[in-house]
């Protein structure tokens, strides 16, 4: 073991007007008091692992790779449901076997994944209903010291995979889906941005064809409450009202038909 | 004095779109630069002293003696109210005299409580609606860099101590009540895990009885949808919905009659 | 160059169900690993700069002067918006030119102000919709690392302001308006403290003359439910309920009209 200059990242569905984010924290700096811990965000929607995939997707791949992510969206708590430390790009992730972490997967990138069974770094009481708290909060704290990842179980082969939904060319038409909806109603789709034609004659949203809209670079190209379609800041497709809310006015949300062309 | 390698959390009913928390936050590292400040919660129901203390009870018990915890639920600011600095199993708050820590209190524990009067190590200016910026974050600050407690103000004896309802027996069934709604919708009661019966027949949320529902270990033992009795991650007897929200469903919040035999 | 122990803060309107603060926190983080990074805000309203404007007030202020203020209230990204780096009483700001921190420019106060044109100190791909990520981020990271800020672009000398309704006397009534509400509900207004007539007889709230209310030093001094008016933490004219919410009350928001005589 080594000491490790460290940080650790916490992203939940916790909420803050409950106890559990704190709980985690305490039991991350009563083993390692010098921890920096780094808030990402303790609001993703109860149980959606899909939100939860694409958050990380725009987030973790900003970090430096000493930070240890630990990530509980965790439906499956105190099932069978495993625990997985995993190596991915050189990102280094504590979460539970439910694939949301897959998005973060590129073709050809090569993960490294452990599960978590070697109880000694665990508390010693675990619930049934909280194993962020008792199982990968001090899991990422004895990483953070220099644990070795090896010392927490065996590497696995198989994991549970988030199954993304792709987009598909039919009539002329490229098919796709809203993926996410951000704090601002701006609709991200699946729909990549080299994808996206030069110049978009349609646009659908759902059962609805949008008669005007403007393709634009920035959101300050049109006036307020113009609809755009622009390259999102991950570079997909992206459908937003001009300092307004698209999601609202569409009554638009994760899963929603896209249609181009 | 000497200085202590620590840290210094916070817990508030402020929320995040007004500056009190930044204010705050300002004026501890103003005094000690290197503070290390960890954010609890901001989103405690406004001036709601229980919840506070539910939220307490689940947090504190898990950090560190090293931490020092500024606790800003104050329906009483600027009245004649003492604020405190406690000493209670080895964790360190600094609190208005309203009895939102006593939760942390157990049976047989001794607390160490002083009351703040020494104005040097506030802000000069005290106005009388922010005492978290003007006293409890300065005296954190000075605390964290070694000062004694006992520089504070004198050591008292009395305190307000927050009144718990107590479940009791009636007719063959237990008693009780919501004590705390969670980020999810589950219910958590004040009937102790172990005063479940190890079979339950009946359950009543309010005045409702519940027909249907099982009697788990963790949430995902049982479908989707199902109303769910189980021991929370705190070991109280807990209502949940698995994947749903069993306070909208029932109508339930902090104080709805929980009963079951 | 030389190695600044330094912290950076946060203030932004993206929510935290969105990856852009997470990617932020690793973009800064990546170039400047110990840096420490306090949250203040990720709830200002979206787009709105009045209450970005109001919030910096009533927080930087507090900071000591080797902080460094990230703001990311950014209605322009993307066009020919400029953005700065801002000293400002001794302290420093990075955030869009649209006049969001010129209410922190008091009477008399110089500012010096840099515009950001040298992209060695930017991500080196810069998207058209996320500037706080591509740009004010790393910079941030950079000025913590010691960077100079006329290292940064040229010094300019005319910037956007934030224009300021002032509170004017008219037939013997002080005529102001609401410009914060905070999260309890508490209007602050235009009105500075020292203006309020010692023994005030009228209170009008947008169209509704307020026939009951009290004058105050703090809440507790009047029971549950009473209208009070009173000095706010930041010396402003405050109307608000005793453990109630003024502005739901009074259907209050900012630009309502207060007067008082």
């Amino acid at each position: 073991m080594r000491t490790i200059s460290s940080f650790i990242t916490l992203t939940t569905d916790f909420g803050e007007d409950s106890p559990y984010v704190a709980a985690m924290k305490g039991v991350i700096l009563s083993i390692h008091p010098q921890a920096r811990i780094v808030d990402l965000s303790h609001h993703i929607p109860p149980q959606d692992l899909r939100h939860a995939g694409f958050f990380l997707s725009g987030a973790i791949p900003f970090f430096p790779p000493e930070a240890i992510h630990v990530i509980v969206v965790d439906p499956g708590v105190g099932t069978e449901r495993r625990l997985l430390y995993v190596e991915i790009d050189g990102h280094r992730l504590l979460v539970p076997d439910n694939g949301c972490w897959t998005p973060l997967v590129r073709d050809g990138a090569t993960s490294f994944v452990y599960q978590l069974v070697e109880a000694k770094y665990w508390r010693s009481m675990i619930s049934s209903t909280f194993h962020g708290r008792d199982i990968l909060a001090p899991v990422a704290a004895h990483l953070s010291l220099g644990l070795s990842p090896k010392m927490l179980g065996p590497r696995i082969e198989n994991w549970i995979t988030l199954d993304r939904p792709r987009p598909y060319r039919h009539q002329g038409l490229i098919h796709g889906e809203v993926i996410f909806v951000d704090h601002f109603g701006n609709l991200i789709t699946n729909i990549s941005a080299d994808m996206i034609p030069s110049q978009l004659n349609w646009l659908h949203v759902g059962s609805k064809s949008i008669a005007r809209f403007r393709q634009v670079r920035t959101y300050g190209e049109a006036k307020r409450g113009t609809m755009v379609v622009l390259h999102s800041s991950s570079n997909w497709l992206e459908v937003a009202v001009v300092e307004g809310n698209a999601a609202k006015r569409m009554s638009a949300k994760a899963g929603t038909a896209i249609r181009i062309g």
